[in-house]
């Protein structure tokens, strides 16, 4: 490609909106282009990284036997109904009724419309397994739409769907995308974790995510110093504390802690390490009626380490609160406690409560927490002396940094991540939703098995730039690169010699196979310099006319601080040479 | 590819909504898939044909020098707005609101957007001409989506714009698209015309239409036997008749022609040749007020001979009808008319009214036309002698077969076409109605001059087999097949030499980058060779233990009747001199 026949559109600055760097310097390299609150055009230069992107997906998931369609954006509400998603899904699911005011959705993913072809398509066991995906535009009505294609409305996702004849053969089919997304991760050039995710109400542990390490990213995730163990922050469990419980060596004493209503104000206050405190969180189960009117309401009291926190995730799985749960209201609290939050307790109770002790909590010894009363904490409290056991005991905490890991191999630490992918084991949700069925082995109707697995092929490029940029501008891993190599001739216009030798390195390196632009534009030096650093061509070749002379042209990475001289004949050898490594 | 490891779903029946051939093979052929009312998905087996259309798309748009990019599907309202679009198109817009109740519309074309990205960062002529182009989804309300992908609500346009800093760059712009749509629909093996269309309210003759030939297209499009004039029925100009006008030889009479209210009756009745005929079509206009509301209206007689139909849009340009007009209503009619439809004519009226003559009526001498008076014409009706003289006399009809061709080579035949594509100067009707400038040469801002230039990339499959099928199935062009060749073994599963011949054929073609599929699912030969032709691969080779014993394999591509015998050693340089030609 010669640069005079590309569209390449280099900005200064990045828009007032830009708060991410991704954002800020795709805008600025030109690759995208905002039309409206989170959506955006792919101009050329992104469209190609895109589209390196896509390649790449493509060919792995080919090889690993999935086999591509490409299904609606627009879908009749009819078939969400059956799944129950056109109900349940939120506003983020953008909903339009067409001319005859039949109800449409904008597709976010398309689990009701693959299953809508399995059940017409997939009669026998004997078609079984099949794997079926598409690259395509989806949209998401995100209430906030921000930081460019990380957090967009419109964007491009890979979505695989399998279709299994049982659960067995559906954790191969499992396995086989886990395998398939490592390969196609490994091959972005990009630092990533696959990390054990929850999997809601499916169970067992298929379930992963695909995270781009980056100090910008959005989620928590958790690994271990010795050992392949990887969670997100939801999923990392804590190791069972191993007991027997500390013995009481306090009196419960009633202390005045006037104005402190948080764990660690109390700790400083009584100079207590924070982890001798207790927190008290307070939440409500609801029971209702067959018109969903709240008939009885159950109120719970969760006790954590004043230095943890509550993982929803994992209170949600507890007995009694997996059926949902909210905070519990202000009245609520004070009927049951007497007393406002910032000083409540498992002691002296004005109406029962169900209590729910963190692991680390059930065997603490001599600890603090709120005396149910204004300004006041009470220490040396002991379970079983002070306060019966707790109803139940479970692991309700996030984990923290140095907590040891949960297959006993190292400890935990924790990195920022940006979730790219994910795996995810279905079982027969949908499949029973909608009524889709084949004949088994044994002649009678069967649910299938399905599994989705999804990529963000727009939001990639974005994760990444948040991993690989610097002052200057975006650092591509070669594989993602809008192009691979750029030539910059200096003074090109002025000097055959130059332009000789410039359009002589290009025809080589097109001839070879090496995605290269060629600079014609007649920029100056400086401000040719400044736009493929903006843009983040991994490879310069710099061919001017005083050096030339002396028979050689410059060789510079986007990483490198100074350029190499090499010998103006080697030069496409060396390039090439580089490539290949 | 091999078959076992593909998504082949053929069936025996077409859906009962499948009207047209395409549709219906399309479905059978595994290709489509009806999600909603006009809405598909893209099959395995269909997508590896669209993938085909886009890439000969792709390369020759590239080649012509324009440059991709991608637009959302779902763009703001506020951008349809300034164009006006928001408020006049129909509801074939599909128009809808996000959470905020801001209103977005799923785009059916990009003008709008792609001006904005220009007035952004197109500022200088330095940087023109400029062309940018995506292949992507779009969407179009049709009230009633019928025949599959001819014309789905969703489908997949390839939809370019050009952007020039003055009308002769523009011109130059649409020339270099004219020869590339021509290069495109030269690779796609298919039977097509470039055809003169109407460029509506911009004028010019810089619009054609890309038809492909089928006799089941929807278009009629005229063409001259005796050069290379082409045009669609709505362009295309009748030859203007040569003068002078014939004498008059009768008298004008009242004659009765009870009940014959149409010329073919009268002629028939009164044995004369339906040319002599005249009928008289009436039309009205309405002038309004601020408030939209009618004020006036003006009743208008077209005369058009018995044998001719009326050409909307070349009556839409007859000075006076130029700002739209409607049919005149039975009020109206009998109001100036004094009688009602079927026996109207120029002579008697009861209120005046606006005459047009197409150039042929005017002519004519000893004519035909209602009497204005139920079950009477006249005949032997003159000009000048018994009416005056009309107050326009234009090209106001359709041409027939057999006229003489408008630049007096030959005479005009007429088939029937799918349009497909279509390419139009724009001048700056967008760009003045965004604002949207680039500072010229002599440094004052000046609106864009612009062309769009579209492909429909999902319809070309469906108008590919319109033209290309049998009672077997689809027969695809070899550019297009979703795989060019078939290998078709008989009894892979008992025969070693079977399996092993046709393994080896297949790594062959695959290492010579043919694009061959392996049936190795096992079916019967019958049903196996049914479902290749049904899909329409080109070419297929059925290697049987049999013949194989002889040395010999069977070849035979999709037209031909019989298959040829070819030495098994030479099969494979067989098929590659094949596909070489």
């Amino acid at each position: 490609m010669k640069a005079s026949q590309f569209y390449i559109s280099t900005l200064k600055e990045a828009p007032a909106d830009a708060e991410v760097v991704s954002h800020q310097l795709m805008t600025r390299a030109g690759m995208i282009k905002k039309l409206g609150a989170g959506v955006y055009t792919y101009m050329p230069m992104g469209l190609r990284v895109i589209r390196k992107v896509e390649a790449i997906v493509r060919e792995e998931m080919n090889r690993a036997g999935a086999v591509e369609c490409v299904m609606p954006v627009v879908q009749p509400g009819e078939l969400w109904s059956e799944s129950g998603r056109f109900q349940t899904m939120g506003p983020e699911l953008l909903r339009v009724q067409d001319r005859h005011e039949r109800d449409f959705v904008i597709q976010p993913t398309s689990e009701e419309a693959v299953t809508d072809i399995a059940r017409q398509d997939l009669r026998s066991y004997k078609q079984l397994p099949k794997n079926l995906y598409q690259i395509q535009t989806k949209f998401r009505d995100e209430r906030r739409p921000r930081f460019g294609l990380m957090r967009g409305r419109e964007f491009i996702m890979k979505d695989a769907y399998s279709f299994d004849r049982d659960e067995a053969s559906a954790k191969v089919s499992y396995q086989v995308m886990a395998k398939a997304y490592r390969a196609i991760f490994d091959r972005f050039g990009l630092t990533y974790r696959a990390v054990a995710a929850d999997s809601g109400a499916i169970g067992g542990d298929l379930s992963e995510e695909f995270q781009v390490i980056a100090s910008t990213g959005e989620d928590a995730i958790v690994y271990s110093t010795g050992s392949d163990y990887a969670a997100n922050m939801e999923k990392a469990e804590a190791l069972k504390p191993t007991g027997p419980r500390g013995a009481a060596t306090q009196a419960m004493t009633k202390t005045l802690t006037p104005g402190k209503s948080t764990c660690a104000d109390v700790a400083e206050l009584l100079q207590l390490p924070l982890k001798q405190t207790v927190k008290s969180l307070v939440l409500a189960t609801d029971q209702t009626d067959e018109d969903g009117k709240v008939v009885k309401s159950q109120v719970w009291l969760l006790l954590l380490r004043g230095d943890h926190d509550m993982n929803e995730i994992k209170v949600s799985k507890v007995p009694g609160l997996d059926q949902g749960f909210r905070f519990a209201t202000v009245p609520e609290i004070l009927e049951h406690f007497g007393t406002k939050p910032g000083y409540l307790g498992p002691i002296g109770l004005k109406q029962p409560v169900k209590l729910v002790a963190d692991r680390e909590v059930a065997l603490m010894a001599d600890w603090v927490c709120g005396a149910n009363e204004e300004d006041f904490h009470l220490t040396g409290v002991n379970w079983g002396r002070d306060l019966p056991e707790p109803d139940a005991v479970a692991d309700i905490r996030n984990v923290v940094p140095g907590d040891a890991a949960p297959d006993g191999k190292g400890t935990l630490a924790i990195e920022r991540g940006i979730e790219i992918g994910h795996i995810f084991y279905l079982g027969t949700k949908y499949s029973t939703a909608m009524d889709a069925t084949f004949l088994a082995e044994d002649g009678k109707p069967r649910h299938f098995e399905m599994g989705c697995y999804g990529i963000g092929i727009t939001r990639l490029p974005a994760a990444a730039i948040e991993q690989n940029h610097d002052a200057r501008g975006i650092i591509w891993p070669d594989a993602l690169a809008p192009f691979t190599v750029v030539i910059c001739p200096v003074g090109m216009d002025r000097s055959e010699a130059v332009k000789a030798a410039a359009e002589a390195l290009y025809a080589e390196l097109m001839a070879a196979g090496v995605d290269v632009i060629l600079d014609d534009r007649g920029e100056r030096p400086g401000a040719m310099f400044a736009d493929w650093e903006l843009i983040g061509v991994p490879h310069r070749v710099t061919i001017g006319d005083k050096s030339l002379t002396d028979g050689v042209v410059e060789y510079q990475r986007r990483r490198d601080t100074a350029a190499t001289k090499v010998p103006a004949a080697e030069i496409a050898a060396f390039v090439k040479g580089w490539l290949a490594a």
